[in-house]
């Protein structure tokens, strides 16, 4: 399998967790956001979308959007699982997950950035980044106040804690006071333990900068 | 079981057509998103996010983010399946619906749009949504290019109309010229000759002005 990626993508870092932690290895290819290669004829042609990741499978298929990747990953590759068994359980932590992936994560990825800033220039720019992450955040913290932890549902990390630990890596590149969130940090600190989410950081990819 | 929702939110939209599908009566509770009434404090109580929909439970547990709640849905209703049973089958049905609910649907929300016409005013927030939608929509339909209709993914609808449906209505609203994607209409017809999607239609709601 060869992961299209670029180490700083929070939608690339979750498919790496989620691959270290079902123990399959992948081939890395880089995608470099910045310079626009996510919009080249070639990888347009693997994904439509021209965002990353996109996971080439051995046979030629490419598979595309992070979750659906990983819950592909789950249902094929089933230990450890990364999704609850019972359906209510499952939904609490699609919901947390969701939360993260469709309403921060892509509100305050590259492209939209780069629209905010050519229309109300850099400060506006960042303002709006940390503004989505802080907002985001502060309700992740509250869907899991009930929960026990270390992990965002309880003692082993699902598809939440894989949408949270790069969630919160993007929070405080933009400033955002990630001290306002204890029980996201305590799931953090759970899952920086373990090698699946620390070989997985975006500074130790072959791409990072 | 009673679900929160607002006749125009493409997400609440989502979930009145899989309830449909499955021949599951539901309450319906409204919240006025242009009066800001999914920030009442009663409302965050249900959803911390403060979005639409919720979906209550006879027994009170709470259900936030659509898609979400219609996996938990599928996984408790499965008949008939709103995804397919092959797991590389699976995850394309889920990568186009999120490329619609991760990529376009939250970039061009009320929320977004409202941050978007302060900084650039009315004109701005308009192309804005015009521009997501249309970029969006352009690489849906070569997501699908390939495959069998009438629907997205072959003869029976299936998680990816459900986002599709009330993304075209959307992009309509936002002036995109929606005749450049000859497949996704194809889907939506196919869909919209079905009562489940046509009952769920945002002016058949009883919130609807």
């Amino acid at each position: 399998m060869r992961l299209h990626g670029y180490f700083r993508s929070g939608a690339a870092y979750r498919v790496r967790i989620a691959l270290n932690l079902k123990g399959t290895s992948v081939e890395h290819a880089f995608r470099h956001l910045r310079k626009g290669e996510q919009r080249a004829p070639d990888y347009l042609a693997l994904n439509p979308q021209g965002l990353v990741p996109t996971l080439e499978l051995g046979d030629g298929t490419k598979l595309t959007q992070s979750l659906a990747i990983i819950e592909w990953l789950d249902e094929t590759h089933p230990t450890p699982p990364l999704l609850p068994t019972d359906p209510l359980r499952r939904a609490r932590v699609r919901a947390f997950a969701f939360a993260i992936a469709c309403d921060i994560h892509p509100v305050q990825n590259l492209r939209v950035i780069a629209a905010v800033r050519e229309l109300g220039g850099e400060e506006a720019a960042q303002a709006w980044a940390k503004r989505v992450n802080a907002e985001g955040l502060a309700a992740c913290e509250k869907l899991i106040a009930g929960e026990p932890g270390p992990f965002c549902f309880g003692d082993r990390p699902t598809l939440a804690d894989i949408c949270l630990v790069p969630q919160l890596g993007n929070a405080r590149r933009f400033g955002v006071d990630v001290a306002a969130y204890p029980r996201l940090l305590e799931a953090e600190a759970a899952c920086k333990a373990l090698p699946a989410f620390a070989d997985a950081a975006p500074e130790k990819q072959g791409d990072a900068e």
